[in-house]
């Protein structure tokens, strides 16, 4: 909720981030070594302060409305390589050491396990890509099918 | 808007994107050869249907509403070599190669030029990287400083 000028904001060392209606900010990382992006999630205020603090990431949880420390359940922790914020300050990326087989919930190092091709209208078929399962979701989540 | 059960959603072959309450989907845009995030940004349905017909990438700016084909004012477009899209069809990955010398406004190769540093509390000082200008906004929007 930043009252700084734009020019400010773009260009000098304060950090004012700006959060959405619902306090919160797009946070994308990427593997710090291969440059893939491994997901995109949010922060609200709490998760950015302690992703700062500890150098671990941590989010906020839409669907389960709750701070959410990357890895907290499946052990698939990411160690913050270096945070960058971008020009007008809505949105974080993440180089991250993904620890552990994997990023996503379905059992996959990246989230973006999916193309879609181009250059064509109306109804879009998905292929896989990258798709293999690296862990078994149930056996780390304990979740049913 | 999907009405799909959430294992279609995750491990089908269905294009059902979910767009949020003002109908954007996030966009995240990498350098294809670097890896570098270049910016966050959004799409809305017309956007992401020209994206996928053109190859070239086309948002929707929230602050000026209105449907953007990146690159129309600076000449500085995106190709679109893959796009891809997240588990949850809440976010998209585009690999672009960046026509131009930078994809950010502000005269930079990309948005992300600022670091947070890590371990701290409190204020936060962000340190400029990357951040030399590789093209003069002005000239380039013919925007007042």
């Amino acid at each position: 909720m930043s009252t700084q000028p734009q020019t400010e904001v773009e260009e000098g060392f304060s950090f004012t981030p700006k959060f959405d209606s619902d306090g919160l900010i797009t946070a994308v990382a990427t593997d710090a070594e291969s440059g893939e992006v491994l997901m995109v999630a949010h922060m609200n205020k709490d998760a950015l302060a302690k992703t700062i603090e500890s150098g671990e990431a941590w989010y906020y949880s839409r669907s389960r409305k709750a701070l959410w420390r990357k890895g907290e359940s499946s052990g698939h922790v990411q160690r913050v390589v270096e945070l960058r914020v971008d020009c007008d300050q809505d949105a974080l990326w993440l180089k991250v050491e993904q620890v552990g087989p994997g990023a996503c919930h379905t059992g996959r190092r990246s989230c973006f396990y999916r193309v879609l091709p181009l250059g064509q209208t109306g109804e879009v078929k998905l292929e896989f890509r990258d798709g293999e399962k690296t862990f078994d979701p149930r056996a780390v989540y304990g979740k049913p099918d």
